[in-house]
């Protein structure tokens, strides 16, 4: 019995997400649950509830094997070859020049420590702009201290 | 004549800024820079004009030379190196974790196309949680579509 | 449900194109599109609308999957093993040499800022030339400065 | 007697370049050689002859150990570091997504082949445009047929 | 007649624990073995005996191929792939930090050699905590001295 | 005023340490601060307070450069080369064959999330055994869920 | 209808040769094609014509897809990995000793330019040696100066 | 004492060459010993006598040091850098292409083994050619058959 | 005619020798073969002859496709992920610690040249030692001395 | 002060030991130490004693600062880049093509475990035969078996 995995589940989502005409922020609408989390999740980086994995897989008509693959507890992160997508470059991008900068800001504001990616969450917007609308990605993460 | 590099003027930088007792904030406040961008080009990221390189170097007593070299042109991008800094990892991991899902929702809310990194601007707060403070930052860019 | 790939429908277009005898350049006329583009959409680096995919897919007599496939939002850039094949190496090869000089004159004509790879074109084009007829390509893209 | 090494020496250039306050340009219509040729020489890409390092030398006020390794035999290629500078990213950007695309199109138009990075050279330009003027890099080289 | 990895026989594993709706803890005890030891083991880290491989067989009811994979002599290692999963990272990062310390310690406190990794134990345990309980991770391995 | 780097410090400690007769658990004593911290915060991990440092400086002996060193603010992690050190390849080894493992049990016990890396401790310790003395390493730290 | 790749082709090339008890030095004479040259093209680095796939279709006894497959255009340059087959590793050996060898004497006889790989030829022959016989590789190249 | 490096020596003898104006050939000649040998040589690859360096050094008014390190026993291979330089990219690209059809060919002519490529020699010359002359380099090694 | 790979071929025969009951050193005596060689050619590192091929099948039960395999010629080396192997890892950090050594040694003994690895064998024996019985791997290679 | 790293004192060895023209066999002698491990230690890959290091600095007139770094507790393991050499590459190429086969014979013999690299020993001989003299390598270390 082939183990589906959340890789093939995270594409077969996204196949049925354009075949049922739905927005992700219609799915995330019906979830309950916000935005950036539902799409991460649905994309094999969470693992959702049962009752959350039934309702997607109506909503979308998949196969019982992509629901339970849902489920599952992850192993996180995406391929690294996609960091050469244009799309997604342009945040690493943004961290390589900015990165060091960050840093010193923000054990000058905090102290010695990290921004949490654990407690954590991520939003995105569209602002308005004369010269050209903007993407605005926020990155919103508890401080954890350097304690021993 | 050897030429002074940005890297050896950031670590110079960075140390005199220590001696100084001066905040990354004072100094932008004095250039009258956003804080994340004064950071950043101090750092190497970003060439700062004559005027700006002048008012740093008075600020903290750096050599003529480091301030030419704060001027010049940079080659941009952080040492690859630096990723294994937890409090600049964090950042990594959120978009290995999110990057896909930034990149369907980019794509879903402006269509194909990307937000730039050129012209763009992050910004960095302390939100305060009864939980424990929290670091705020935000990555601004205007959405370019791709265009023939 | 198996999804097709991109890469599976850009194996499928290549096949099918030599079945059918025809070129890239008639394609690009049937679709009423720059000839560059439309080889890497069918290549898989663009999303072609529902019309032109079903153009192509008649032109070539793809199946269904192939033709939902070439709508589908790309992950975008090529397997870097290709970069081996001498055909494409000798641009990268030109890159590796004449980069940081076209880096030193984007500088000095523009100021500091970046040629887009987003609001872009590329054309190829023979040139006669007695000693052997030339390759002309052609990277146009709109220039961007660093803009805070 | 240490040796004067031509990455050493396209440092010595560039600094020497913005002290003298002359263009590239003005440099090349010096030496009375193409632009792009030019500044990739003086950065370590071409030998130069011993009456143009002189001229050089002269212009830049340059030493004579740097006049001397202007005039060596290079190994050719940029190091790779510096590929993560978004000014010259974007070019990689564009042949990973163009790459296999005109791989395809020179085979069309020429057939089995490449074209010459040797018998090779480079063009820049502005072209004004009213949504923001553009930058117009031109690759042009020799046809050549893979011939046993 | 094709052979079923190990890795193939611990997806299986991982999928029936969950349909079976057994805890790795429950399962060590079935076996009588230690938790940490049985995990690895059945994610394909050690053989296990044909006893402990039926005895698994029937608990998570398994096709015969995976409970004979499960006997086999491992390659032992996990995919590197896998270090970026934030639950296992942390464990990298500790050691990217912590490393050189253990090392010097190590060597002050029993001289030059090594704690094996081969006669070596885990164990994994909660710790109640007011502040939030915490993960306790402990390595037993034997000293080995470099020994001629 | 070249910058003394924390590597250089580091290395200056561990010569001083040497000559000055002195062990690590020594100088933790005398700073009355945790071992492997100790450990880990002079070998240039941890910043370390104007007074913890002044008192190193006197127990080793120290130029006023590396005590100023040692108060930086770190990039933190080794040297990505000494992993092939077998006393540190061994932990590696380890994490490489249990790591999957602990990433189960930690689910298991704790829900989705991890250890932290940064509310977190070491600790070594000798453990007599009659089949040879054991190295004993303790990870502890504070369970971090995902939560949005 | 899944597209035969000119790897599978190849590896269906090799087995079938070995079956039908051909040498490779037969084929080539068959197509009245040079040994190298005909080895490499029917292991997929080179485009064959149809007339000759045709006639290695019917020597080997091939399937039509592998008959087509060995006409397309291909994507040169074999796995890296093949790089520590001892037979190959050679190759390189000699290229790390006396690479840079040959790119001095190339330079001292023909000037600044290299040898063409694309209009280029290779050879290899058996020498009677009384010490053991020798294999002979002759690689014979066009001569292209970087010509602007 | 410093110890002066074979790359320092290599560097060194590249330098006094130009300005001694004598051409590799015509030391190889002073020397009585092969171009190629002789050139890879005095660029580090192979040991030379106390009698050779003597005869150099004069030839080339080296520094003692050099003079020994010449002599010294290598560790052979070129920075894998240096494949970048298109003068010895081309021989790494034939390679690439002809590889495996290289050991195809060995294997039928010679049996299970290989072209040894230490006891081997390499020359190059120039084949005049009415379309342009060629470079022609041939490798000569010892077939070794494996034999246990 | 999908064609079976050694790598295929190696895992059968893996699986089949359990199956079967039988040591690799009783299916090296039944081949009348050295037992490393038999070992290694059977994983897929050696071609073995029809003869040696047919014996091995009916042996272990393979089929007809497997017994092609084994006479195949290889392309030796095996995955470089095996290095994380612990078993196979301490052959590769003895190598690491000792290489140096070993090769000065060979050069003070033999002079300048190497170990063949292809006129060369491997033994493996069991030495019994009253502190714990002890693995000996010989290496015993002919020396080839650099020879033009 | 500046610390005399164990690799400059290792190219420190290497040098006086040619210059004071003794083999590494009379050192070992001197020292009444294994060859191959004091081969090793002098270059850097074990700690020796003040008594050795000192007899060693009498032997080869080194530095103090010499004297003093052969006794400082290495990290272990050389340069990579010392892979390509050819005396060292071989027998990285043996572990390549017979560690799978050692792996398995260990298991075979010894059960499940590994050969110890630090309860090991290394030796080196030269061994007669007709047709040209052997390198004869020996490792020999103490098996350990998986034991939790």
């Amino acid at each position: 019995m082939p183990v589906t995995t959340k890789a093939e589940a995270a594409a077969a989502v996204r196949a049925a997400r354009v075949r049922a005409g739905l927005t992700w922020a219609q799915i995330a609408e019906q979830l309950g649950a916000p935005l950036v989390w539902t799409t991460a999740a649905l994309l094999g980086q969470h693992p959702v509830t049962a009752e959350q994995a039934g309702l997607v897989g109506k909503l979308l008509d998949l196969d019982e094997a992509v629901v339970t693959a849902l489920q599952d507890q992850p192993y996180r992160g995406s391929d690294p070859a996609l960091v050469s997508d244009p799309t997604i470059y342009r945040f690493h991008e943004a961290l390589s020049v900015y990165g060091p900068a960050l840093k010193e800001l923000i054990h000058e504001e905090f102290g010695d420590g990290i921004m949490s990616a654990i407690n954590f969450k991520v939003d995105i917007a569209r602002r308005a702009d004369p010269d050209g609308d903007r993407v605005v990605v926020t990155f919103d993460g508890k401080f954890l201290d350097y304690r021993w």
